[in-house]
């Protein structure tokens, strides 16, 4: 169940930033939302609304996207 | 209300590494916990579980964080 929680036009440019820079590194390693999300052990439609910027993620879930793509999370961070 | 849900232990030292940063980086700033959650509109106990590792801190909160610490917030996730 996807909290409705208003956030100021900043938290959504910047949960947007985050995920575009999750989908910048996901096709570097040409990977699928769907392969990406088993790798993470998260669910597909997570990662898509993650990656739309809807969702503000958990450091913990950020920390696993990270490991499944070969980065810090501290580098998915940079651009957000 | 903390939701008790079940970390494996990789990530409760993921998430006290990242606590321990913002500890040294709020003290670097020479700001109380009670400085710190009022510049970042957050309550100090809760600043005070992040500190301790105790929270799954999502994105948007590590990011007023890291704005009132004057950092970015992939430096708090450097270490962590």
């Amino acid at each position: 169940m996807r909290m409705k929680t208003a956030y100021s036009e900043e938290e959504k440019r910047f949960l947007r930033d985050l995920g575009n820079t999750i989908k910048h590194y996901r096709t570097l390693c040409d990977l699928s939302q769907e392969k990406l999300a088993f790798a993470s052990n998260l669910d597909r439609t997570y990662i898509g609304s993650v990656e739309r910027g809807e969702r503000n993620i958990s450091v913990i879930n950020l920390n696993k996207i990270a490991t499944s793509l070969n980065i810090k999370p501290s580098e998915l961070m940079k651009t957000a």
